[in-house]
């Protein structure tokens, strides 16, 4: 079939065939079909979205366009996890060392940051020492070891996914549900795992803003997973505000440590709580015994050892668990930005938040860029907190002296009212 | 303005304004802007349309891309005619000398057959020593002494629309009618005229297949040429059947000189009739009034005669008036496509008889084609005509030994059913 013809049928809102899908994709990628007849194409799929069969099949064919990555050396069951990007997520640092302990092999490649939302490797890296680039026998070896390791994203995964997205970020199909969910899962399937749990964000700050959005995306991410023959589970949560206090990535590693000890904010605890449990229950658990286990492992201190263990592994200086404001690089400047009005937090606008910790340095406006592990932000007050006027809104751990925007940011982002607002739920539906 | 988010915009059902599209679609011309980007936009107006702001801009920038054709030289009043396009439409070569001899100057540029579709300057060309190319000069002063001339298309005009009909032909965006509005027009307003009468085909041979297509395109087209401060009517027709009887070059020089003679099909003749009204009407003329003009013109060989002297001051052989047969090149070989069942003829698909025609070498596959111009058809059974087994359906006049996938794409095209059919009529719609 003709290009034009594959894309007339989407364009008609008929279904196009696993062939056709593969003629497209495939010819980009070897350059006989050009990139306005693909662009093209992925507008009509932002208008007729593709059926559950066409984004199997997309997924499919994306992840066939680059290198697997073979874990069968690693004997047990292998769970991974992958959360669609927010602002202060450092569930990964807490997550693993608890599913390993719980006897789940956690083998995990991440992404570094880019604009509002930051990436565990950046966060791992402001850690003294620690290394994320890893070879292939090392990265398994650590895994058959400690039962979790964590190193950087390969290019060899998916790289048509990667040609796609850079030609739907300049033309206006980045927003597209199908299309982000065969994007995920064509680099997620890349990896051998039995099972993968899914943390959709939804809110102010994550790239799906309502509920209805989030969870088609994690419905249409299960059915393609589940259809590649992977044990699928996902977690709708809350991005209306930043996850926990910290945003930066020496202070995420520090409140990821507070929350293996225990003393963690209650939303990250939660959320970290209810998606371990998740790993353990596709990992074999049963729903109530995943629970406890989590409770137990954190509880009794050994998640917190495990983490240890991981950061000496990975190269990293293991003090940072007892001495984390010493060990790691934190900003010595704190600059308080106080409450212009008083009354209850209604809302955050949680990407103006990120987009402030990325201006103190924090993450980066463009890939090239480069980031300061030692800055950042601590939000103490998040949605239905009474605010009194002058009282702090967020403190700035900054190097620069010009901090003028990431203060309007957040100014901007706050936004006070004299009604009493509820406090919002950090998970809103599992799956 | 980006360009994603010029895109984004249309995408999202808003409007561009002008400075957009403007950004849009000079960057495209002078490469700053990607074709891939171009794409995109066009595929968000096939789904969510240009308002008519937004087409009387795009036609406006497209216009404003190439060279406009001043007319300024010659005095009166100057209407030009345009047709959508469709299977034996030799109307041009009747309607312009008929409103020659009304006193409307009648200067036109025409283009080429592509596809099922002829084009007039291929029928002119048919005729021994006719010249279609033209000095401005020499176009002018035929203009000028005769009340009409017609050249072929000069490149200049609007090119940002030629290159943007490129990328719409291979990225399914063809089909949307405000860009095939805002296309015709910013060629027709290049041209220095004070009204256009535009022929809007409808049917199985035409680009629009319904009726609330045409009219939309109609109305249209109507409202840019108004705002661009022109004198504005249309005739939607029926192109459920071939307009008259001849299909191909020659054939259907013939048939116009016929029905200069008053001995023209019937539909042929009022379509022809109205249209030529029409252009009366947007030259001052009473509705009445011309009508009446019209008929006489016809009647008493006035349009005949100057269809001759138009002929000869393009240095064609003005004795095809009289002898046409013998005139013009008409191949020699003449084969009978025969009815398989009696009945009535329910349905022509007009496409297909359009192709048939090309196949025998009266049109063109590809731009680069030389066509015959001697070769095509004759339509004998129309829709509503009764049909007798074995009677014929249509007479091929051809060159070639071979016909095989001609006579098979006409048997195709013809639905006989037993149930009597009306007969359909030429005009739909006038506004």
């Amino acid at each position: 079939m003709r290009i034009v013809d594959i894309i007339s049928k989407k364009r008609d809102g008929l279904k196009n065939s696993y062939e056709e899908i593969y003629d497209l994709i495939n010819g980009y990628l070897d350059g006989s079909v050009p990139d306005y007849q693909v662009s093209a194409w992925l507008m009509a799929v932002y208008f007729n979205h593709l059926s559950s069969e066409e984004r199997v099949d997309l997924t499919e064919i994306m992840l066939n366009s680059g290198e697997k990555v073979d874990l069968s050396e690693i004997e047990g069951i292998k769970i991974d996890k992958h959360s669609t990007g927010g602002v202060g997520d450092k569930l990964s640092l807490i997550i693993l060392p608890v599913v390993a302990c719980a006897g789940i092999k956690a083998a995990k490649l991440s992404g570094r940051g880019l604009g509002h939302t930051g990436g565990t490797i950046d966060k791992l890296e402001s850690i003294p020492g620690f290394k994320t680039s890893l070879s292939k026998e090392n990265f398994i070896n650590l895994v058959k070891k400690n039962g979790l390791a964590i190193a950087g994203q390969t290019a060899s995964v998916a790289p048509a996914d990667k040609k796609i997205y850079s030609l739907r970020d300049v033309t206006a199909t980045v927003d597209e549900i199908s299309l982000i969910a065969a994007s995920i899962m064509s680099k997620k399937l890349a990896i051998d795992t039995q099972g993968i749990v899914l943390d959709v964000k939804v809110g102010s700050g994550a790239f799906m803003k309502n509920k209805e959005d989030a969870e088609e995306l994690a419905l249409s991410m299960i059915d393609i997973g589940r259809k590649h023959g992977r044990k699928m589970s996902a977690v709708v949560s809350n991005m209306n505000q930043p996850l926990g206090q910290m945003v930066g990535n020496s202070l995420e590693v520090i409140e990821a440590i507070d929350t293996l000890k225990g003393v963690g904010p209650t939303d990250v605890t939660e959320l970290a709580e209810v998606i371990s449990s998740r790993m353990l229950y596709l990992g074999g658990f049963s729903a109530r015994q995943s629970e406890k286990e989590v409770y137990e492992i954190i509880s009794s201190g050994a998640a917190l050892n495990k983490f240890k263990i991981f950061v000496e592994s990975q190269g990293g200086d293991p003090d940072i668990v007892e001495y984390p404001y010493d060990k790691l690089p934190v900003a010595k400047k704190i600059i308080e930005i106080k409450s212009k009005h008083s009354g209850y937090v209604k809302k955050i606008d949680t990407e103006k938040i990120g987009l402030a910790s990325m201006l103190l340095g924090a993450g980066r406006a463009k890939k090239e860029d480069i980031i300061d592990p030692s800055v950042g932000l601590k939000v103490l007050k998040k949605i239905g907190d009474r605010v009194n006027l002058d009282e702090t809104l967020v403190k700035l751990y900054i190097n620069k002296k010009d901090y003028d925007e990431a203060e309007k940011l957040i100014h901007q982002a706050y936004e006070i009212t004299n009604d009493k607002t509820e406090k919002e739920k950090s998970v809103i539906k599992i799956y």
